[in-house]
Formats: structure tokens, C-alpha cells, sequence
């Protein structure tokens, strides 16, 4: 029997669908499951991205250049420019999906046996990129009861190595829904020039900022023009996760250089959802500020609904669509399994993301959930009801 | 400045792709470029694919599982099935393109310092991945003058190391057009199970294999079911190299749970792209048979008509869609080159693909270039022309 290798071995599992056959036995069973624990939110695609796609005249389904079309390359610059971001279509990689950008990113700075650090709990998936890349990642611990505010500098200074590449933060984050103040964004930037680091910022949920708070891009920082990478992607801007479009940007040419022998390795990212994705450019403000408002109610309630149980804390988001809560349990993993197994409430039920998976360090966020509040306010009023009752009910 | 990763800066420049700037240059001074150097086909998609995208009513582009719809993955066990192939959904992980599966491959059975035997010349690509891995391409020659059929198995065993994991194979060939005989795949699968080694096979092109020859997948063999790794793709089978949509097959159920975590940290392939290729499935036979017959002339034309040029000699090809050419110059590099910037006939020039690239010792294939014949027979005539009027000219 052929070896499989060992960095495969290692690759962590999902903590996102490390549940998922429990959640499909009790759908068999007859169940509704509330969807908490993913970032697939129901809002609609913007009609005109769907109907570009429906309107191509193309016969031929063509490669794209590696680096992506050439127009939507430009106008995603302009993107950038109406968000006060001086971008060039050049210092834009067009990749499938932000994932890609991780992989990408990770791949044209580091190699196996370097380190980043990444403040957590962080996108579990990060962990799984690194895995791939034989990368280590150096955890920096942001607090719950900090709100999961950007840990002291002394903490990260204390980390680096010789071996530190970069310092990789999520803006806004996910898990944590944190976003990140200018005077720490400035602190972040010090730190990396500094040391000669990259500044690798997943901006995935920018347009994703409450209560009137401004998102502050690394890209707005002049003097980081070598240091800064930003990971964005098309997924949750336009609740179009399916189309698997997203970008590298950096004006340090000698990354995006780098950056495109990756691209051109795998050929193009996808034609379809380009031409999808480069109409979406068009997609009113009205949307946006309708999508925005119904995430500020969900959150609202959520977190209130949240509140009023028992036992559990909540860390209350500023951005993004997620939040951690703490747990009268033990061992929030088991509970969320648990709940998905051996519990329902009038037949229904809820999945949730045990976060332990999110953090790097062993024992960290042990009665810890994420929860997406990706579904409609009403639904996120039953979930909380369900999860209520479940800890009642849970012989702890 | 931060610093790039040695991986990175090793990163090859695609041979392929080495030589746009100056087909760009050339077009802007109104020049016509023949581009046969790349294997985009300019075969029309079918329609029943694109209409498939056209008459979709998702009003949410959402993230699909990350080993393909479900629906999907068992009508490609179909398809096998049609082939007499037997392998079940569960064998099969749809990724972003054959490209992404090699990826997965790679990933899941090597780590830094491994070895992959490959006969050369070979897909340029696959020096992309092994770097990006890590990984050392140890290149077994296979010869011009044999029309490059498999090299003999002593000289595998020769490279066989204890860091060996793999043989990778491409049948049909690219850049060879070499079809492997079944006695052939008999060696080889004979000396992965005695060494324990994964055998990849690399089959994006199965459906073109020409004059009644028969295609061998490793799937046949059903002593390989542990060793056996199949690559595919919709990508020149349908002629939709831009949906992005392949997969990776293997009824090893340990090497497809490992990429499936590879699968997972990225979420999910391109979601209009699988409705596309789900579709496309229901393609009928004789869209293949014309395709098919077309490729054939093609083939035939384009090799009478090189080999009508002093100097030029010919592999002819069995199956895919691309010949390896040695052309009468010391550097098909700087000739190739040379077209595209000194030289047109009557506004008129070609791009091709220089073979040094395709092969992963020095030194090799320096007199030899890759014509992808994806063009239509009077293109390929005018081509030839232009190729011979060009040798003539050569300041060698
Ligand atoms: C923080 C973060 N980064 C990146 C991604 C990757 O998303 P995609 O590959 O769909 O762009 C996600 C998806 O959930 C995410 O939450
Ligand atoms: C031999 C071979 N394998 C794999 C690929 C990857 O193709 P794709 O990623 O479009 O499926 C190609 C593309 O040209 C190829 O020629």
C-alpha cells in the first residue's frame, strides 16, 4: 500500500463540517436543523450578476489570462478607488475565491518551516492552508473578554523569529466579528515594518462594519505599500460563495510577480463567474445598505436573545456575520453535538461551530460556539430558543 | 523589504506563457498571430452545457459541498461506468479544474523532499505544482526518435529512491501526443505495486485518441486500486477549459479522504461551472465523433505539412491535441521568439510553444517546439507556411 504523506495526514478537519453527517442524520430522522455554523448566508445575488452570466453570448468557454480578465482586473481597481484605496489593475491577482488568494499568498512567502502569526481565535481554514504549505502558525491570543481586540504589540514582538514571514489578521474577523480600530492598525503596521514582515490582511467582510464604525484597510497605509497583502473575494460582498472568485492585491510587484507563477500554474480562475463577479461591480448602494441593515437586526437579536440565557456570554460583533459565545458546558464540541444527535425541540434543532477549532492553542475556546447569524431574524429568535432549551436539558 | 519564499522565487515561468509580451508587441503592429501555442481549443462548448447556466434559477450562488455536488459526482461515476471504468461517487472529488486536482494529488501523497518520476517531456504545469509542493521532478527521458513511448522500466527503476512516492503519467501525452499501449501500462503497473508507489494518471485527455486506437485508463486494472490516481477534467473534453470544473479520482478510500481535506480548506469548486459540466454529461456521441474527426485532419494536415519543410521533423501524434516539432535551429527559444519580434510574412506570424520547458533536464528539447494544432486545417497550412518562409529567413 502506496504512503499518503504526512502533511497530508496532518490536514486539520473542518470545524465548520466536522459535524455535518450528524446534522444529515437528523434531517433523516425528520428534523429542521437551524444553520448556524456556516458563512453561507440566504440573502439573494444581486439579479444583475446572476443575469450577465444568463446574457453571455460566449460559445467557446475559454480560459481567462491567469491573472484574470483584463477589464474586471480594472474595475475591481475602481473598486478600490471609490473605497479610498489607490490600487492599480496591475497590483491585482484574480483568484478562485479568497481561498485561493490564502494559498497563494502563503505560497510566495513562506516556506516549510516558517511561521506566521495570527492572532485567534482566527478563520479555521488558515490552519489548513499553513498545514498545506508546512507552515507553522504562531498563535497570539486575543481575548473573549476583550472583545477579541488586537492583543498588546508586546505580545507579538515576543513571537517573532527569524523564521516569522508574516503577520496574518482578519478584518473583520471571523469568528470573532472584531474590527480592527485605526491606532491598531497603525500599531500592526509598525510592528511589520519594523521587522521586515508582511501584513497579510483577509478583508473578505469589509463592507460587513456596524454601528456607523469605518473598516481601515491596509491598503489606505501609503507607507506599507511593500508589506501589505489584502485577500479579498466576491463570496459574501454579493452573497455569491458559489461563483469562486476573490483577488490578491499588493503593490509590492515583486509578490505579485511572484504571486502570478502560481496563477498561471493552475491556468485561470473561472470565466463564468467572472463575467457574474464583474457585474456585481454594478450592484447599487441600495443593496448594500439593505444587506447591512438586516445583518445589524440579526446581530441585534441574536445577541440579545443570546444574552438572555442562562449562563451564556456573548463577545458582541462589530463586523462580519459571526460571533463567539460562551457556554455553560464543559466541552462545547460535544454539546453541539449532542444537540444534533440526542435533542430536539418540537422536532427542530440547530447546528452550531464548536470553536475550539478556530483557535490554534490546545484548550483555547473549549465552551466556545461560533455562530453565524446568516439566517432570518426569526429563525435566529428559535435557534436561541432551541439552544435554551438544549442547555437545560443537557445532563452536563 | 520582507522577503519572497524560496519556492516562490523558483516558481518556473509557464513555456507557454513566456512568450505573450511579445505576441502582444506584435499585435499592436497589426500583425496576425497564429496562436498555436496553447491548447486552447477553439472547438465550440456545447450548447446543452451553456444553456444549462442560461436556464438556471439559483437566486443564491451559494457555496457547493466541497467534494462536487452530490448529483454530479454520481453521474461522473456514470460516465465512467460508460467507459467500462468502475468507479462509484464516492472515488470521485470535483476540483477547480484537472489543475486543482494535481494539486490534491501532489499534496496528499507528497511532503518537501519527495520525488514524482515523470516521463519527459511533460506537461509544463506539473513543474509548478511539484514546486509549490516542494517536491523534486525526477524526469525519466523518453525519446524523440520513438515517437516518445514509455522508456524502458529499467530505466524507472534506476530512479526509484526511498523518497520516491509517485510515477506521474499523461495519456494521452502532452506535449507528445503519445497514447500509452496496454503492454505499457502493464510495466507500469507492475512496478508501482512491486515499489509501493502511487501511479497519477493524468487522463484529460481520454476522449481523443485517434486512428481506432483504444485509450487505457489505470482504472482498468483492478489490482491498482490502491495505487491508482486518474486526473481529469471537462476542460478539452467539452472544450470549457474556462468552467474550471475537474476532478480527482482514486478508490484508494485513504488518499480521497485526505484531499478531501485539502477540498474542504477551500470550500468548494466553481458552482455555475459544475451546473455547466453536470450537463454537459448529457453531450451525444456525435459531438465527439465530429470533434474527433476533426482533430484527426487536423493532425494530418498539420504534420504533412511540417513535414514537407526542410529540416523539420515530426513525432506524429496517436491521441491529444499537440506535436513536438525539431525544427533546424540551435535555439527554438530564440527562434520562436524571433518570429513573433523580426519577423511576419505578409503581416502575418505564428506563436508557438518552445519545448525546453516541457522537459525537466538541461539541455533538452532545445531545437524542439509544442504545435497545439487547435486550430482550424487552412489556419494550420497557413501556419506551416509561415513557419517555413521563417526558416528560411533565420539569421541561424
Ligand atoms: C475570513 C475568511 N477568509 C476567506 C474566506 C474564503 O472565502 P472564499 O474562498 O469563498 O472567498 C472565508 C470564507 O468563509 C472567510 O470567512
Ligand atoms: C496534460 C494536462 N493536464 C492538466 C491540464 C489542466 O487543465 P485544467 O486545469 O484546465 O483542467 C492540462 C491543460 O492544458 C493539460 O494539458
Amino acid at each position: 500500500m502506496p504512503r499518503l504523506s504526512n502533511k497530508g495526514l496532518q490536514m486539520p478537519e473542518s470545524p465548520i463540517r466536522k459535524l455535518v453527517p450528524f446534522a444529515e442524520a437528523a434531517k433523516k430522522l425528520g428534523r429542521t436543523v437551524y444553520h448556524l455554523n456556516i458563512g453561507q448566508p440566504d440573502i439573494k445575488t444581486p439579479e444583475i450578476a446572476l443575469n450577465a452570466v444568463k446574457n453571455s453570448t460566449i460559445d467557446v468557454l475559454a480560459y481567462s489570462r491567469s491573472e484574470g480578465s483584463e477589464v474586471y482586473r480594472s474595475k475591481i481597481a475602481n473598486y478600490y478607488k471609490s473605497h479610498n484605496l489607490h490600487v492599480d489593475a496591475d497590483d491585482i491577482i484574480v483568484t478562485t475565491g479568497g481561498s485561493e488568494a490564502l494559498l497563494f499568498a502563503m505560497g510566495s512567502i513562506t516556506d516549510p518551516g516558517d511561521e506566521v502569526i495570527i492572532p485567534e481565535p482566527f478563520y479555521a481554514n488558515y490552519n489548513g492552508f499553513a498545514t498545506a504549505s508546512g507552515v507553522k502558525v504562531v498563535p497570539v491570543v486575543s481575548k473573549f473578554e476583550d472583545n477579541f481586540a488586537l492583543p498588546p504589540i508586546e505580545e507579538f514582538e515576543k513571537l517573532i523569529t527569524p523564521k516569522t514571514k508574516a503577520i496574518l489578521i482578519c478584518n473583520p474577523g471571523n469568528p470573532t466579528g472584531y474590527l480592527y480600530t485605526e491606532d491598531e492598525m497603525a500599531k500592526l503596521s509598525a510592528i511589520v515594518k519594523e521587522h521586515d514582515l508582511f501584513l497579510i490582511s483577509d478583508e473578505v467582510y469589509r463592507e460587513f462594519a456596524y454601528d456607523g464604525l469605518q473598516h481601515h484597510s491596509v491598503l489606505k497605509d501609503d507607507t506599507l505599500k511593500d508589506n501589505a497583502i489584502v485577500i479579498d473575494s466576491v463570496s459574501k460582498r454579493y452573497s455569491m460563495c458559489g461563483a469562486r472568485i476573490g483577488c490578491i492585491v499588493s503593490r509590492n510587484k515583486n509578490l505579485i510577480q511572484t504571486a502570478l507563477k502560481f496563477a498561471q500554474a493552475r491556468l485561470s480562475p473561472p470565466t463564468l463567474a467572472q463575467i457574474a463577479s464583474e457585474a456585481a461591480l454594478e450592484t447599487p448602494q441600495s443593496y448594500f445598505d439593505d444587506v447591512k441593515s438586516e445583518y445589524t437586526d440579526r446581530r441585534n437579536t441574536l445577541v440579545s436573545e443570546l444574552e438572555k440565557i442562562e449562563g451564556v456570554k456573548v463577545a458582541k460583533p462589530k463586523g462580519a456575520f459571526y460571533c463567539i459565545a460562551q457556554l455553560p458546558v464543559d466541552n462545547a464540541e460535544d454539546f453541539a453535538r449532542w444537540i444534533l444527535e440526542d435533542f430536539h425541540h418540537n422536532n427542530e434543532t440547530i447546528m452550531v461551530a464548536p470553536a475550539a477549532g478556530f483557535y490554534s492553542s490546545k484548550g483555547m475556546g473549549k465552551n466556545e460556539v461560533r455562530i453565524a447569524y446568516v439566517l432570518k431574524e426569526a429563525d435566529l429568535v428559535r435557534a436561541a430558543e432551541i439552544l435554551k432549551v438544549a442547555l437545560e436539558e443537557y445532563p452536563n
